[in-house]
């Protein structure tokens, strides 16, 4: 729709307008993604976009605290946040409404969160979401179904060639543990860690010993999955490492059941921006794109072993090519109301002149009702 | 879903979760009013939920100001409010960013708002809406066009017998104004209108004299829309009231013609609560029904003309009987992909068996896939 450049006094930052046609292709692919997740038996749930913060904060939530907008409530006088991630809202419900439930069980939604602050590299401060928990069940199948399925609803809006990064944000701190890297050292490790900065790596790592060792291969690992499960496999790990490594084996093993075409990364020692996961993160980019579309992985259901995913629908929108527009007829005053019917059952948008003035080119139509009912074309 | 009471402790008042199988069938009925508004050539916008207070407050916005949350921006230390209606912010969009689109523009919306209090009969402080604005028509033929569309979005979510009321806010006042009845004598016959007294109104009439011996006739005739109108002309208006009865019955001329099958009542001196209505205003129920289901009129969007209806959709839910639930097929742990994947396709919910501890029973499964693919009863 041709339209008005933003003017930028007129939102806050962040904030934005969706306009025709984006508006109807973001809520579509919302609701595909819905639709996969409903037939994997994922039942949607609803919370409020506004709830006690103690509740909201709590769990995987104390991640967000900062992220997420507080504000009285004017009846209990006590605090609420407008939430910023839909995880702990599904936790709670799982862990008071649907407690007597048998588990699994699997939670699906779709909504917006809002946050304080956007970033540089992603100035939204109000996003869709669409995710599903999977909680009460602590196998590999568990994590490989929430993957799998994120892929597929990917898939059934379009997105192919989607790869599936593994993190394992538990293995790195395993190994430090065994070498026993503690304070400063540790920091310092964990950060050259995270800029892969190999030659840091190395020379930290000779300097903890023990377990520590490993870590200049397992960080040269990281890439496609066979190659760094391989290293995994080599590699000497202490026993709490090696449960983290056969585990990631075991998913990788039932995601090709269940995504045989699904292309799959492994990075076993990065472990940035994972603060709740309790076992693998998982992240999902699109062929040749740049934003993530997808990221999840097992964490903590108040007391319950969980994982899930969440999908971003504003970061598939830039992915997706453009639907061809809605075709629109012009509907000339006085015609007859079943042809018009008949025109929107075939998929027309059916705009109806309300006075001389309006004219097929002024109401942007595609087409126009002739006197037999058919749509021609202007 | 079998599920444990809420914990009055857990939500603020007026918040509370959908769980399922009401999300579900909520967001249905969302995408099927989004597309019968489609369908009629009314295009998506998506406003954040969240914007500066002067803008969402302005115009139609004033009449829900008490009811907005307020919070400080951090990033521009302005006020924002989260809105409590739609409306404002789709003429904020039609006075800007599309500014330059012909008219009439047709625009449509689907999302949640949020309120300060609930009241005792509506308690939700959350609430789904759904709505179209035409934006820059004057013509009896819009305002006809607004209430058919939103009656046919109903019957699309299967509410039939829906009837529309149409009231006259403007048309006491004017009556009022011609009788020159001011002050005091003003209120009081308005609060005996708002209560439908008739002694009160046909007492406090007399005194008021000219114009408002119209009022008691007026009073009496609301009802099916017919003889409301036969009232009116039958009735010795003065040229502003006349112009409003002469609208009101355009519009039902043109109403009839789109929507043939609709009950129309008319209560042509009611005018509660429609404070920013400039015309006629509509609100329809259902059969049987106390809620509302929707509301609507014409008003102004900014400088211009428009008319538009605003849904709800949780009173839809309550008033639309619940489909058959999904089918839930347990899948076999390694059970092969493809079998499953065809019964997905089929409509069934597949709900895969992760652990040796899982059963039909525990899933929830109405049905279980054999070693053929067959989805068999349990």
């Amino acid at each position: 729709m041709t339209d008005d450049p933003p003017n930028p006094a007129l939102l806050p930052a962040g904030l934005s307008d969706v306009l025709p046609p984006e508006a109807e292709r973001e809520a579509m692919l919302v609701e595909v993604l819905a639709e996969t997740f409903a037939r994997h038996g994922y039942e949607r749930v609803k919370p409020p976009l506004l709830e006690f913060e103690d509740s909201l904060l709590a769990g995987s939530g104390a991640a967000v605290a900062d992220q997420t907008f507080r504000l009285m409530d004017p009846v209990s006088h006590r605090m609420m946040g407008l939430r910023a991630d839909t995880t702990p809202q599904v936790a709670r419900i799982a862990a008071t409404r649907l407690a007597r439930v048998a588990r699994p069980l699997r939670l699906s939604y779709a909504g917006q969160v809002l946050r304080v602050h956007g970033t540089q590299l992603a100035p939204a401060r109000q996003l869709p979401q669409a995710g599903i928990e999977l909680i009460g069940a602590d196998s590999a199948e568990a994590d490989a179904e929430v993957a799998a399925v994120a892929a597929e609803a990917l898939a059934a809006v379009g997105i192919t060639g989607a790869s599936l990064d593994i993190t394992l944000p538990r293995l790195a701190p395993a190994l430090l543990d065994a070498a026993g890297v503690e304070g400063e050292d540790r920091r310092r490790l964990a950060r050259a860690l995270d800029r892969k900065d190999m030659a840091a790596v190395t020379a930290r790592a000779e300097a903890g010993g023990g377990a520590a060792l490993l870590l200049p291969a397992l960080l040269a690992s990281a890439g496609p999955v066979d190659g760094a499960l391989a290293a995994l496999a080599a590699a000497d790990l202490p026993p709490a490492a090696r449960a983290i490594a056969d585990n990631a084996a075991a998913i990788v093993v039932a995601l090709r059941a269940r995504a045989p075409g699904l292309r799959i990364t492994l990075d076993p020692v990065e472990f940035r921006g994972f603060r709740y996961h309790t076992g693998v993160a998982f992240t999902i980019f699109g062929e040749g794109l740049t934003g993530e579309l997808a990221r999840g992985g097992r964490y903590l259901s108040g007391e319950e072993p969980a994982t899930g995913m969440t999908l971003y629908p504003d970061a598939m929108l830039r992915a997706v090519a453009a639907a061809p527009p809605r075709r629109r007829v012009f509907i000339p005053a006085g015609a007859d109301g079943a042809l018009a019917a008949a025109l929107r059952a075939q998929g027309f948008a059916t705009v109806a002149q309300l006075s001389s003035g309006d004219t097929p080119d002024s109401l942007r139509c595609t087409h126009a009702m002739n006197a037999a009912g058919d749509a021609v074309p202007v």
